[in-house]
């Protein structure tokens, strides 16, 4: 007869993310309201202060309480709906939807999320974003995705654009869009040291 | 020169749970209080409420607005401090801390743990604590963790619990504890259930 045999696999995976995505859609207890664009989102202070020192601050510390009492939304500028909507999401869940958008979008989607979670100090999403990012260089996106890892420190996908534009093919390539001029504008200071990287070979 | 490779390794693993963990810690933005014992809890309704249907039903349905506005805390009796503040752990951080006692006291922490898991309908957590249990099973526990597992409609280590009895020798052992006397006297329908499986096998 067997001797009881225990499994030592441990009993299902965390369900933590799962509950708080379904706290983010059932919106009970919410206690904060953004207003993004012409949308609302209902969410919860503790949860967003515990995953970003910003929204910390802002709701915990600058926030007075009468403002809290009156109930009023906070607004968001400078950041379109689907885009904070996403967010929230990675907030509640520590990850984004695969299926939130087309292929094609999936890059200006990440270029905008970076920013946000620039904006927002989640680090860890910074990261995702940047990574991702790193798989769309390619001629016609590379001065974008330059000038936004100059601007918002993102030493791993700066080194990943240069990397692409030690190719004399690419960096030709790149030279001939418009968007090259749009970095050179905006980040000259990159142009130096792409320029003192080349020349020092 | 090599093409750029960005790496396919997902940005580090998720900080979800340490997150909530901090946020249990700091009890910034806390709005319930638990008293359990002499102790004390702060914790946040609306993850309380994410993770239990219990809490959630006793915290948003139950409780009148008044008495969360009075601020008085939430008496939790049958239950010890040490207890609820490793059921609270888990609620926030879906882990059990490894060093939380001793190895000797793990088995009757993981009792106490299954009653309140089943209590606020923590399913993962049961799970957990059945696994566990389900290796601490040995003579002088087999009587305590059946009547358990009978009273809180644990499955699987109750099956656990009658392979280890189908061993002539550990059956003669368990018959021979003051702890079985229990088991005979709480659940008398699993004594029943045993020795049918033994008449017919």
């Amino acid at each position: 007869m067997p001797l009881p045999r225990p499994s030592s696999s441990c009993p299902r995976t965390s369900d933590l993310h799962q509950h708080l995505g379904d706290l983010l859609q059932t919106e009970k207890g919410a206690d904060v309201v953004f207003e993004v664009g012409t949308q609302t989102f209902k969410a919860h202070r503790c949860v967003l202060a515990a995953r970003s020192p910003v929204f910390s601050a802002e709701l915990f510390c600058q926030m007075k309480e009468s403002d809290a009492a009156a109930g009023g939304g906070i607004r968001i500028d400078d950041m379109e709906a689907h885009v904070f909507k996403a967010l929230l999401t990675f907030v509640y869940t520590d990850s984004l939807p695969e299926n939130l958008m087309s292929e094609d979008e999936q890059g200006v989607m990440c270029q905008h999320l970076l920013v946000a979670a620039d904006r927002y100090n989640l680090e860890r999403l910074k990261l995702i974003c940047e990574h991702r990012l790193s798989k769309c260089i390619e001629a016609s996106t590379l001065s974008t995705i330059l000038a936004l890892a100059e601007q918002h420190h993102c030493h791993g996908l700066k080194k990943a654009c240069f990397n692409f534009l030690s190719s004399p093919v690419n960096l030709t390539a790149v030279l001939a869009t418009d968007a090259f001029e749009y970095l050179n504008t905006t980040c000259p200071s990159v142009i130096k040291e792409l320029l003192a990287k080349l020349g020092t070979r």
